[in-house]
């Protein structure tokens, strides 16, 4: 029940490191002996190469280092010195930060309660800095868990300024969760939250795109549905894939009960799209992600 | 290895009943007084309403009766009478009967080996009569399992005389498993066989209709790929779905990796469809399917 | 978020008839035949034979009668008659009417947070009547959702008052749910309860039953863990399963890591099982269940 | 349908070495640096550490080295050098060459059949050298395959003398698969295969060790079966665990559908674990395995 204290001692000195360079054989040589050489003590590697000749190889590290907060500027000095030679792009992250996130819903609150329930639970490490939405519904679930809830209508009129004045609430956030907040964000303000703004899409895309899924999938009658949690880009329903799951139904079901038997596939997959993000698992690849999970 | 007896004990005096009907109350009991009076005795009953008020009954009993064939006639015209009096469309099957299919192939053989192999273990009840294909590579493999196997060529100029030389063969099979034919057949030959013809189609429809559904599948970066069988019907994979499942995939997954992976989960849901159909567990329902499973 | 008003419309008129006999040929017609004639109107219906030929038959029947309520005498005095005739067990529910709970805890939280998150959602149509705990640490859950908390102190030396005193307070429930309570409850509790006792136990029963099943299943090194539900009976963790699920591991896994998997499979299993419990969907079936889901 | 050529590009050049020594800072620097200096490209790279500190490190990395044959020797010696340094078992291997198997079967073809497709496929890269059994049920499947067929009688009282016929019959292949075998290999046995000898158990071990697991299933009621591919060890069913998958079953599963249901889970779970260990996927730790899937 109790939120973990944020200095627990599993995180303390732990960091994490993600590269991205062109692939050369040598890189991983370079990157581990960097890391053997300041004393750091590698406990998770994981790595992929797009092509073998002529790709992107991408590495993630996770590694205790005595003092991780004191050496990490000598550490990122050593990391910017590669990363001229190698052609590399990196991320260094200490596990015991917790990013912040701004969650947004509309009515119903199934995902924002799961990630509630993740965050008090320890299982996923953020804060959930505020939550917003175009209605009151869920005000007294922020309420009940002691987060700031801000309520911004939206209209086709005020579209705009529901943007305008959403933004400025999260300005300072480190990840825009949309859990199943039912509104279209507009393109200005995918590109302020390029590869921070996640989106759960209640079928498996790239089937049923858009409205109603549900009642898409009914109509079409599928053995299965699924949901779908993407980072969001101008395309709707169209950015890089996370995390997908499915979950079986039959003849049976109406709409209402795809709508029911879903909303436990989508909070698990939004969740866990969720964890790995913060968790510096999921590394955006053109339109793709690669997910060390 | 040896295929069991047709006159299988399990089976002898088996009889299955699926009947459709307005949905009124009454229906249920008649028919299971039927069956009381004639001695029947019912081991398995399943049955679905569309809705309520106003919507279709559909039943489906299995039941064992005592000299089954001799008294076939009988009941038969028991039912008839009913049929007219409910406005019932009915259908009796003896389980001991296997039905006749026509597999059709083209170059890849996992999905007719897995027919091949369930026909043999005696999971799937049924008699693969023969083995169509528009290329020789799986000829062995008939010959192997004592199939008669009949080379059609098809190319664009021939596309109507290979259809017509395809129909004359399977002119007297119950069913035609396009078993990943790599062909789009005729509305007329879909014509011919009502709900009588299923496909595999290598995605987890309606995503990816159409050709190279593991390349499109690769390249949105999908996390779960899908395999669906549905019954054909003149609009391409729009027919209505009988089973479907997937496999799940990651970043490190290529597009050949994805075949690869999909050719198992395409022979089990193919594999699946069929024993259902067989068994007079699939009930066409518009566009969609009932599925006693 | 609101609880759904008992009086929800879905379910009124809506009864649910669970019948078991020894299985004799026109016992459907005939219970099908008292519905049809009291003018209700199955909307669904399922039923097992234990064995075609001197076993046990079992039915559940879903059925909308006007007033049923107000006919619900009439019904019962014509299921008794034909239960003398057929020795026939019977129970008959009114789908409005919602079951009251009593949630024993212990220390964790997300067994309960299901169960009441399902409740409130109205995907398991009971009321949680109270909390029950040999410890505080959940009373704040309690009180946040406006659930009885009672705290019951259990020692070596002081087990049976506490039962006593547990008993006390849950003498007027429907069904007693072991939510992770981790105590063994005596026989007698047991036989308070029969057939009316859920408890989650945190591995793939039979394998690890007793304490510490994460720790057995890291050090027995399998790959998949799972939870299982079960109607408690004197014999431990051997009583009738209802429901059974698992989740993939690896050899990364920590026996914390399987325990922070595995509550998510707890959970979504004891809610499972309690929904079908309380939809009249599960038959004890001497050691074994049948489960009309 | 053909055979691929043993020559296949795709794994022509393709080393994989696999590492264990005692986890210190620095281990992976130097085995990248060598790898980067005799000029081969690492394509994947996996690797656990048991403890952070004081634990084990193994590392398993797959490569492209041009004439790996030819500077294999060069490359062993560098290894033997590093291995003495640091403590370091070790095993490099040629993705090349194909290991050779012997499958021991008895009557059941299901999960022998498999194994066949896969190495037909390609999907197996390995040589059924040869199939060995105690009955001639399965002569034919061998036969069909071009597989050579040895048939050893195992009675009570010739037990130790077919076991040595056996081992002289597989005294050459690389890995003995105990392809439903159903008969229990001394220890004698198990010693001359050390890690290399692989059983398919019919239960989700460790529940239902030993005979009839389906039947003992039945009679607990359980909601999944299961499969569990191991290592044998001198005690039953004990050896450490490779792969488990399970299949959902309910109530009207008999004992024979479970047996049904179950094979195909069994080949699937088989296959998977053979697959993995001739790709030098699967690492034995202690009463355990690592496997990097």
């Amino acid at each position: 029940m109790s939120t973990p204290d944020p200095t627990d001692a599993r995180f303390a000195d732990v960091g994490r490191l993600v590269v991205r360079c062109p692939d050369r054989p040598g890189i991983v040589a370079v990157l581990s002996g960097l890391m053997a050489e300041v004393g750091a003590n590698i406990t998770d590697s994981q790595q992929h190469s797009s092509d073998p000749s002529g790709g992107t190889f991408t590495l993630r590290l996770e590694f205790v280092l005595a003092d991780l907060a004191g050496r990490r500027p000598g550490l990122e000095q050593r990391l910017t010195a590669l990363a001229a030679e190698w052609g590399m792009a990196w991320r260094l992250t200490e596990a015991i930060h917790r990013p912040r996130l701004a969650v947004f819903v509309s009515r119903t609150d199934h995902a924002l309660q799961e990630l509630i329930y993740r965050v008090r639970a320890g299982d996923l490490r953020a804060e959930i800095a505020c939550i917003v939405s175009n209605h009151r519904d869920l005000e007294p679930v922020a309420v009940g868990a002691g987060i700031p809830f801000h309520h911004v209508p939206v209209t086709s009129d005020t579209k705009a300024e529901a943007e305008a004045a959403a933004l400025e609430i999260v300005s300072d956030v480190d990840l825009v969760v949309l859990a199943r907040y039912m509104q279209i964000v507009s393109p200005d303000f995918c590109a302020r939250f390029p590869e921070r703004l996640i989106n759960i899409h209640h079928s498996f895309l790239p089937a049923f795109v858009g409205a109603n899924p549900y009642r898409a999938a009914h109509d079409r009658g599928v053995k299965l549905i699924g949901a779908t949690a993407h980072y969001v880009t101008a395309e709707l329903d169209a950015g890089p894939i996370i995390e997908q799951e499915v979950a079986r139904v039959d003849h049976r079901a109406t709409v209402e009960d795809m709508r029911r038997v879903g909303r436990y596939v989508e909070r698990q997959v939004l969740a866990q799209a969720v964890t790995w993000h913060v968790e510096d698992r999921v590394i955006v690849d053109g339109e793709k992600t690669i997910v060390f999970a």
